[in-house]
């Protein structure tokens, strides 16, 4: 087991990685203010892991109310969170019940914003079980459900007390969101860390053949990377807006398809690919990059060109981008690989030029 | 003009207290940290005050959105926030966008909670319009909606960045809304000043007539309470909790009835009766200081008595009390008239014979 520690003062946290972690009840039991929580997840990581976790928190003398929701991207909304409270009222669940967020981005979004919500704020421990949170999402605070008009526009900053990755399960994960996941590993050497993005592009078939070590070494880096952001900026105000890296196409594919109809993980790598090209047309990433950058997408699986949106309907979809100050959507942008910026002066033709190039339907 | 100050380190910020205050954009440009802001008021308010307010801000050079939403507490819903969430994103209001909430204490609790989720936070402004919301409400941070299962269930904390509180709206507030304002101020004295009881004892005919100066003080002194109390414990882990004597019974009360069928102030009036009683029962208060509460509510033209609701219902509304803890529903008890501690050993029978003596129908 490795521990990464993100350093908020009085809300700081350890992150835990490696495998078998999911019976080791010493790692969430010290956190928790009562021997009560609810466990948060839904039906297909439940089948898995719910009953497994449940038993090693009950041994240890946790009471664990089970509250499980369909899965999917487009149960990321007000409706499901609703079901969510429900459950924590008919199980009277206090302010001192902390709620567990059992697998995957999906779930850590929305039982976090539960947890940061209900009673206005309880404890919160993320659980996660898929790649793409165990190498993003669970680690930072941020919660959200999503909203017809945009991506995670309703949500809170609410850090959780622990974040406990087990590497094990990413054995059962489908493939398509073991690739969903390395979207957001490749994002993190991309804009910050050029020895990662290489290390990426000599092992890639090592993490699609689910090497162990190669995944928890890219989960350790990974956190690091987001740790280190994270502490700085919490709240996002500057240098963490870099992690939205493929994040202002990628919301816009989702919400302009309906959530769920691509993975957040394969709309922010089409995303990061035009992304690149627009740093490119700007002046500022040279074309081999940008190659390098859709060659590792592409060898992970991951799509590199956008859905075939009307070009107004994007533009539209990013103006409500969370970063967008007084009607100007900003980009980050790539000036090589391991260096992103961002720019708030992006010409509307510029981004047009994108959307020509990099959806071909 | 008076201002208090509460005093939460980079959460600090100014209440300003006195006649005329809807006309000074002074007081609310500054706070701005961009020339647009969002005003949420209910369709009575608006009537009223949201052309003024809107042309002073705009008169300053502060954009406008304006949002309104029905009037009344059963409004203060998921549906209701939503549709403050669709006009949000409607006009475009990105993370830089005060919101300002403009009226009593359903506006300032359902547009604050907009307010610390609309993008995971966005600044906010209190402009109460009652005495309810002048004397408690705008102060403090805590934002909130309802759920049918219980008040304020779904909620954050969320400071605002001022409070400007114009006591000239109070000459349009109906004589109900006044007195149920009358409940909170009342309720300060109770638990926490013994002459500002007796000036309430001595005065009220001057607050029931809206002698602007007896008004004044009363906001004024309320604030400098509830300011205090909120700047040693903002997250409510201690003496906070003695804010809510009255609210025990009295949010069972609403919930129970259907919310808005009485006013806040109205249950948290016989909330307060029934918690003195249950002091007395306790051997913790006097009947004397019983019949001196009991009295002025009365004289408040307040209720001292919950309606007639079947035991068990009310037992099981205040187990879902957000001061609960391991099954044990905590009480704020006065052990006198300016005096308030707080008790989770109370037995089920003093309870149960409390309400028996304080529910006759």
């Amino acid at each position: 087991m490795q521990t990464v520690r993100v350093a908020l003062g009085p809300r700081s946290y350890p992150i835990h990685i490696g495998s078998g972690l999911l019976g080791r009840a010493d790692l969430i039991v010290p956190a928790l203010p009562q021997r009560r929580a609810a466990i948060v997840t839904n039906d297909t990581v439940a089948a898995l892991y719910l009953a497994p976790l449940a038993a090693v928190l009950e041994a240890a003398g946790v009471a664990c109310v089970r509250i499980v929701v369909p899965d999917g991207e487009d149960y990321k909304d007000w409706a499901t969170l609703n079901t969510v409270f429900d459950a924590l009222l008919g199980h009277r669940c206090d302010r001192q019940t902390a709620i567990i967020a059992l697998g995957g981005g999906v779930i850590g979004d929305l039982a976090g914003f539960a947890a940061a919500t209900y009673q206005r704020g309880v404890p919160f421990i993320q659980v996660p079980t898929t790649l793409l949170a165990q190498v993003d999402s669970s680690v930072g605070g941020k919660t959200a459900i999503n909203h017809p008009r945009g991506k995670n526009m309703v949500g809170a900053f609410h850090q959780p007390l622990a974040v406990v990755a087990d590497t094990d399960t990413l054995a059962t994960l489908p493939d398509r969101e073991l690739r969903a996941g390395l979207a957001e590993v490749i994002k993190h050497g991309a804009i910050r860390d050029a020895g990662l993005f290489g290390w990426l592009e000599a092992n890639i078939e090592r993490l699609l053949a689910r090497d162990p070590d190669a995944l928890a070494h890219v989960v350790k880096r990974s956190v690091e990377i987001k740790a280190q952001v994270v502490a700085v900026d919490e709240r996002e105000s500057g240098e963490r807006a870099l992690l939205n890296f493929g994040h202002t196409f990628g919301h816009a594919i989702e919400a302009g398809l309906g959530y769920g109809s691509w993975l957040h993980g394969e709309a922010v790598a089409a995303g990061m690919a035009m992304a690149a090209e627009l740093s490119a047309r700007l002046g500022l990433l040279d074309g081999a990059s940008v190659e390098r950058l859709r060659r590792l997408l592409e060898r992970a699986g991951l799509p590199v060109a956008g859905p075939k949106l009307d070009a107004d309907r994007y533009v539209e979809l990013m103006a409500v981008d969370k970063k967008a100050r007084a009607g100007r959507t900003p980009f980050i942008l790539l000036e090589r690989l391991g260096a992103a910026v961002i720019r708030s002066d992006v010409s509307p033709e510029a981004v047009r030029a994108t959307l020509d190039a990099c959806t071909p339907g």
